[in-house]
């Protein structure tokens, strides 16, 4: 029998690794199995900054499961990202805080979501329904989901359990949440590092809509100006993009972290999904206020189509 | 601002509509604002007599919903189960013990499913996880829906907690589970008073699947030769439902409660979906064993794909 794996989505964000490594241990601690933390891509450097600081292993790389293996889904449902060869595994369980889409069983299943600002705060109310104590280490990786998740709670996503949740855990990380979370998410926004293609797929996800597939990117930084210097070779990037995967729309986000503001870079044949509610300017949405995928871009998305 | 409404599914079930006068209530009492119990179907005879022994009163019969209604799902989540206009609505909460499919938000929900034998018995964790009281008559309701879903727990989708549930609400409805349960069921089995076209509507569900639409249908008795003396009519409004919705396949299965045994009218183009694994002679195919839909006959039908 093969082990239960879990993992998060497939561009991994702090939250989907971190979740990752939690929910296994909660799961090992409470079926007396052991659960084996996967993930399906790259870890990007916010997420780098918990890991190091926390001491913790970086989950298992994988690419796709066998017929028949039992999986742990968080932070996301939707089959367009998710594992190659999710079809034929035995989902058993998802813990999610994003809507429903793309995603079906042959069984009924453990699933529980809840309209918050990050998987981490579900995960630490199961590790008080199920009685298990939280270890600092657990601590720490939950407090980085939300920070990561929630922009440090500015994020409009933010809700009351995300906020009460992060003070008992800055409680039992030991760590302050303002200090540590301003370093983590600073580490998040050296992009200098990465050439345009890995820049638009750093924290990039797919969706399907009424036939239409697109896809919404997102970088944070501390200066918008400084990563639109490379625009036009991250415009060619999205355009080789577009091409290879038969989008309808691709939208590259770049928000600032400081100011909880985005500008986005929108290409493709569905630009009005965007600017029906933004004016684009030579392919840039300027967008005030904007900071959350989830919760402003998507459904604005969804709302235009 | 119209009242949040709660309901359950087509052809409603002894669950259905009991777990949607449960949820409004808890979510009334949860909330501070009244939520509305409805219903998409007539009550069946099980359920009657439910209601009546615990002095409930019937839910509000809706057929469709407006644009933004918010609503709360029970005991269901597939589209093809559910009220008209649902595409249009605010999906706010699931609370459901079925596979996922067929179903979409263009929002974050809380969705909360578990694969236990009965809705009610997650909405008495609910109770519980929130602190509210359970009144008698609540949890008359609530230990109503766990018998007829388990069939007083001999279903093979009776889980631990189910158990559990049952044996407390036993207390808190102050009834014994086996006289009230045992009567309960066989007010269900009355089915001499039906039309063949009502029998087979009684609790049917249909489902989705590669294209593939079918119904499964299903109607407890004490004797399966008593149902099967209509066999003939039965099968008439069979074909004229398959020919009116363009079914592959429909299944009416017959469940005898005593023995926990089913007999199912295998009738469409797709009758190999069901024949792969039993026997079918003269549209009969005998199922030794069988009683749950959802656990049994559903997941064969699903794997025969």
């Amino acid at each position: 029998m093969e082990k239960i794996i879990v993992f998060g989505h497939k561009n991994p964000d702090t939250d989907s690794i971190c979740s990752s490594i939690v929910m296994a241990d909660l799961q090992t601690k409470v079926r007396g199995q052991e659960v084996i933390a996967c993930r399906l891509g790259e870890i990007n450097e916010e997420t780098q900054y918990a890991l190091n600081y926390f001491k913790a292993e970086t989950p298992k790389l994988i690419e796709k499961v066998e017929e028949g293996q039992i999986v742990i889904m968080v932070d996301h449902n939707e089959f367009s990202q998710t594992v190659d060869g999710i079809e034929n595994a035995k989902i058993d369980t998802v813990i999610d805080h994003h809507r429903i889409n793309n995603f079906k069983t042959a069984e009924p299943l453990f699933y529980y979501a809840q309209p918050v600002g990050c998987t981490a705060t579900l995960l630490y109310e199961l590790y008080k329904l199920n009685n298990v104590k939280i270890e600092p280490k657990i601590a720490g990786l939950m407090l980085s989901a939300i920070i990561s998740d929630t922009l440090l709670l500015k994020s409009p996503t933010t809700t009351e359990k995300d906020k009460k949740a992060l003070a008992e855990l800055e409680k039992l990380a030991n760590v302050n949440k303002e200090t540590y979370g301003l370093e983590m998410l600073k580490a998040g926004t050296n992009l200098d590092k990465y050439t345009e293609k890995e820049l638009i797929n750093l924290d990039a996800k797919m969706m399907e809509s009424q036939g239409a597939k697109y896809m919404v990117a997102q970088v944070n930084t501390v200066s918008i100006p400084d990563v639109l210097k490379r625009k036009a070779q991250i415009e060619e990037e999205i355009k080789n993009t577009i091409n290879e995967k038969e989008l309808s729309l691709f939208v590259f986000a770049i928000t600032d972290i400081v100011n909880s503001n985005s500008e986005a870079i929108v290409l493709g044949d569905r630009t009005d999904l965007i600017s029906k509610t933004y004016e684009i300017n030579d392919n840039i949405a300027v967008m005030p206020g904007v900071v959350s995928r989830k919760k402003q871009i998507l459904p604005l998305i969804e709302k235009n189509m």
